[in-house]
């Protein structure tokens, strides 16, 4: 008997059809003999519909009350589930993330998992039951309902699964698992059968939407190995685990570009040391998480002065100019310039690291392409450029053709 | 300084603006120097939106889950005023039920408040804050997220006034007040100043939908003076509270009439004692309320019979009929029939007490109009008839007429 926990996304659980067919995927593996431990979404709309309600009242609602807000809907997902695996005839019951004992920082709308007491589920699990956890919500150690960002329904299921020593851990999504690809840009992309924790980290950091940053690393730490697969299918999907020796063969496993980013250059930044670390600390004190960043060194009228570019998250980028120009009169800068028209192209392979003159090869593709580089920034097992939004699709299929054919 | 409770129905938060507009009233009233706590429902249509999600999946959904399901919906107005307020400069924290300290029993959809523990509720009062708590629900000892039925957010303002020893509960509706008769049926009914708990509770019980049964009679166990009024205006409302010996002056202080119960006949039941007590015991199991009782007993082929009548809400119609159908082996009546096309019609007020010949004036009233009577119950405050469905707007206008004017 294996213990399984499987995570269902907001498409997944879209309607109450949707849910109706979670149920019975669940039954079915249920009926393998295996005790299952089930984690939803919101349905998808519920939560910006939600968002949306707060914003006609006022633009930048508390953090607090958002969650308290946004925490409703993966709970009336989890009832909704419950309803449905008792209509399949299979014992459940739902827990709101509290009731699942994960306990969380205070950080409103973005908290970190602290530590899971699994007792609830256990006992639920041993009693014979399907277990429907909230994903995405917790509680703090005073009993505040929190929220943990982005993609937090994956890492509660990750961490579940690592608190309770699950055998494995199925994130079901509407996807069929991860691609080198986007294959709706790249038609002759292809599904990979395993990807290392370090290359779908670099992936998700490079924007390829099918899981966050967050959910990977909590994965690769407590050794959580997870597939990714879809709800909508019997396909397997793509397994998530440790290096292994033969994943080097491949040099790039995936190309992607992330659209979601916005270029922001601070101009005649007096060539000071300091100065660079006061920018970026001012936007981590407001919450702004940084990517690239290029800086450049010139002179004007004699004075040594730099040019900083950095991209942001877009819809972080109004906060982000506020912050920068609030900096003003203390970093005596020229000007603040943005760009929301980018996008960020990113090859990701394990393979890197034991093959040379891949950056050559990634940046002569795009020349031959006539498609212009802005910035430039690599790690070990990856290699991203910023560059036109309008260039972005063209970019992608030159590059996954000139790579992965 | 004063402390109010004062709470907000779903049509009062029905939408964003509804929302701001209690805001508004709540920061007028904060302005003036009093410690606020605010208890709100659902918004309208929420609720009815999770239930019908709910019957999507499965008829009979388990009524811990929609506990679990249906507690979303005040959570999500907590959050919302909790903005609405700090968008009007107004220090506001949202608390659930559970936050709240309401503690209940265990009966899912239908749970009693068991105690309650406001010091979480003292403590962000004293720290300047006006206090969110979400209506209708509860948790109980064991963590179990359970609801309070049908007008529970009027119970938990009422029984939260008692435990903070509130001086005024203010119940804010989409009516001005309690009237004489429902100002849409009886064009010159009135509103009334003031109303004992007793004649609050018959006319609730009577089907004026003011308020129900539970928290009127919670607010007359603890003593808890309670104002109804209207969040659209500022006109006075009607004050509940004990009995005054100027209020037995009026015989009739108002008029009702409940269409939404259906009336079971059991017919031919074997006269012997014990059975009619089996019929209401199986009702009780089942957790159906019953409301009149008639019985009479008659001769069937020499055999005495009788046949036994009672009325019950129109939603339980269905459930009510089984339970009797499966006592048929044991109890060997003839039939069930059932009457959905039944209004009840009632007159109350304390003055009965003193004043006599009232129900002889009632009936004289509805004969003259031509209204057949069904059935007949009477307490000391109230005469309650039922009379055929269609008969039911022209007799509650006439009734009105011959007692109020």
């Amino acid at each position: 008997m294996a213990l399984i926990v499987q995570k269902y996304g907001g498409t997944s659980v879209g309607n109450t059809d949707r849910i109706k067919n979670v149920a019975r995927r669940v039954a079915k593996s249920r009926a393998e003999g295996d005790q299952i431990v089930v984690v939803v979404s919101a349905m998808s709309g519920v939560t910006d519909g939600l968002i949306k309600l707060a914003k006609e009242i006022t633009p930048l609602p508390s953090e607090r009350e958002m969650d308290m807000l946004l925490a409703t809907g993966e709970q009336q997902t989890i009832a909704l589930t419950a309803v449905a695996l008792h209509a399949a005839g299979v014992p459940a019951v739902s827990l709101t993330g509290a009731q699942a004992g994960i306990v969380t920082d205070g950080v409103h709308t973005k908290a970190k998992i602290q530590n899971i007491t699994p007792d609830e589920v256990h006992r639920l699990l041993d009693a014979g039951n399907v277990v429907i956890v909230a994903g995405f919500q917790g509680q703090t150690e005073e009993g505040q309902i929190t929220t943990l960002g982005r993609g937090g329904s994956d890492l509660t299921a990750i961490a579940l699964a690592a608190a309770l020593k699950a055998d494995l851990c199925q994130i079901y999504t509407d996807v069929d698992g991860v691609y080198t690809a986007d294959p709706r840009l790249v038609p002759s992309a292809r599904k990979l059968p395993e990807i290392s924790y370090d290359e779908m980290l670099e992936l998700a950091g490079a924007g390829a939407k099918v899981m966050q940053l967050r959910s990977v690393e909590f994965a690769k730490k407590f050794d959580v190995i997870f597939e990714v697969r879809s709800s909508l299918n019997e396909n397997p999907g793509t397994i998530v685990k440790e290096e292994t020796k033969s994943m080097e063969d491949v040099v790039v496993r995936g190309v992607s570009i992330d659209k979601n980013q916005a270029k922001i250059t601070v101009e005649g930044v007096p060539d000071q040391p300091g100065r660079a670390a006061r920018i970026f600390k001012a936007l981590s004190e407001a919450a702004i998480n940084v990517d690239m960043i290029v800086q450049n060194v010139s002179h004007a009228g004699g004075v040594r002065v730099t040019d900083i570019s950095f991209t942001v998250d877009k819809p972080d980028l109004l906060k982000a100019s506020k912050v920068i120009e609030g900096l003003k009169p203390e970093l005596a800068f020229t000007s603040v310039t943005t760009d929301e028209s980018i996008g960020k192209l990113s090859i990701v392979g394990v393979g890197m690291r034991s093959h040379s003159g891949v950056a050559a090869r990634m940046f002569e593709t795009l020349a031959h392409e006539g498609v212009n580089i802005g910035m430039i920034s690599t790690s070990e097992i990856k290699i991203s450029v910023v560059i036109d939004l309008k260039d972005g699709d063209r970019a992608v299929k030159a590059v996954h053709e000139a790579f992965i054919g």
